[in-house]
């Protein structure tokens, strides 16, 4: 038995509609801090931080605070909230970073909400780029409010057209050389298009991409992709896993159409 | 002597305003051709073709003919009309065809009047992004309507965080298979971010980028980069060129920061 069935219903739509309202707060957020200006720096592995990623995520902490005072909340800039609690809001504000700092329009704002590490509530947010998709646990997927449901593709369609996102090289380098299996996938997959954020799995969620390829990430990266793409009826698979110190556990995964997904789950399998 | 100063500063002044006026109306009608809808072919090359491409090339023929009758055009979609003016009006009425196709907001329209082989006006339009650069002969580059200027950068900071913009693999293989090329280039600049549309041309010239790679294009793809980048204080370099049967003289470009373009021209020539 799926374990969130013993979430009720109408609390199901309460949260999601309460996880929209707040997406919908933190875009307003971000746009005026994209016009009023904010403070850039580079964290200790070199990795940008700006003062909008610290004012959003305190935004969404607080009101996550206010209307779920028992639940727990997991983001990038600061300590977890408590953290044994059933429900766990998951959250990166500004994802992209220095696509944010560089008004590159395709860095992102993740929100989740997960129940005993199933997801229940994903939405990922491109306020730039007017471009939101959510979805909740039996409730269906969404962009810009409008069900999305994934054709899937014929396998032997895959002959290299298909349209794979996936991370820069640098994502494949960062914790450990796993460069190989980029020059790998972008060989198999030769019209992809690369970002460095959330934009990508937000496009396997629509179909715009036949899939994304994403890696080494902490769950907060990733924290609304299944449930996004799992009820738009794709197939979402992590496909690696291991420790990264200081930082902790990062993941790789592997979202969009199922036929293409296996393709590349197969792909991660044989390096 | 540049042959550009035979033109007089006040025709440059009103080829540029003209130019800018079309792509006005240019976006104007893309952006109705997405919200009515399209129709979408395969060209012999497999590669895409709407009725919104062949729509916005006539619109802006029909436009430059009513204006300048004696200049020449060329563009994508229809033959050569005044092959031999002075004057040429080049055109990718839609470059990133495949990317419009999916509604992904990279796509760009591409607009430039040359004099002579020699760039004077250049604009590249993002309807969806609400981003268009432009620049005149002598008048300087804006984005936005904002003058831009950009800054070099220290060869000694060239460490692998700058930021490259690169077409797909696709790009590097698909007339020849120059697909080591692409590996060389991704291995050397990991922060790198992949669109297959002139929006990496775009970034290049505002320095959301701090260099752009472009490979296998027809003249057309590129006629507005080079008098773009160079107003903007950038380079522009032609690394490559040959001849592709049915299709003509391809090329392969950098343009961006100097010290940058240099780095990149060094690692075209060593392969």
């Amino acid at each position: 038995m799926d374990i969130r069935n013993e979430i009720p219903a109408r609390d199901i739509e309460r949260y999601f509609s309460k996880a929209l309202e707040f997406s919908v707060s933190a875009r307003s957020l971000i746009l005026s801090l994209l016009t009023s200006g904010f403070e850039v720096k580079r964290k200790p592995d070199n990795s940008f931080v700006t003062s909008a990623d610290l004012r959003v995520e305190e935004y969404l902490r607080e009101l996550i605070r206010r209307h779920f005072p028992d639940h727990g909340i997991l983001g990038e800039e600061y300590p977890p909230t408590n953290p044994d609690a059933p429900f766990q809001w998951i959250m990166d504000p500004i994802d992209g970073t220095e696509d944010f700092v560089q008004r590159l329009p395709t860095f992102g704002s993740i929100l989740a909400l997960h129940y005993r590490g199933e997801p229940v509530v994903g939405l990922l947010d491109h306020p730039a780029l007017d471009m939101r998709v959510s979805a909740a646990y039996g409730l269906g997927a969404y962009h810009n409010g409008r069900h999305v449901a994934l054709t899937d593709l014929d396998p032997a369609a895959l002959d290299g057209t298909e349209r794979v996102m996936l991370p820069a090289r640098a994502n494949f380098i960062k914790y450990r050389d796993d460069g190989r299996l980029f020059d790998a996938l972008v060989r198999a997959h030769p019209n992809h298009r690369i970002y460095r954020s959330c934009f990508t799995h937000a496009c396997a969620v629509t179909g715009q991409a036949d899939a994304a390829v994403d890696y080494g990430n902490p769950i907060w990266d990733f924290a609304a992709s299944r449930i996004l793409i799992e009820e738009a009826g794709g197939k979402f698979v992590l496909v690696r896993e291991w420790n990264v110190p200081s930082l902790g556990r990062v993941y790789g995964s592997v979202m969009g159409k199922p036929a293409l997904v296996d393709r590349l789950v197969d792909e991660f399998g044989a390096r």
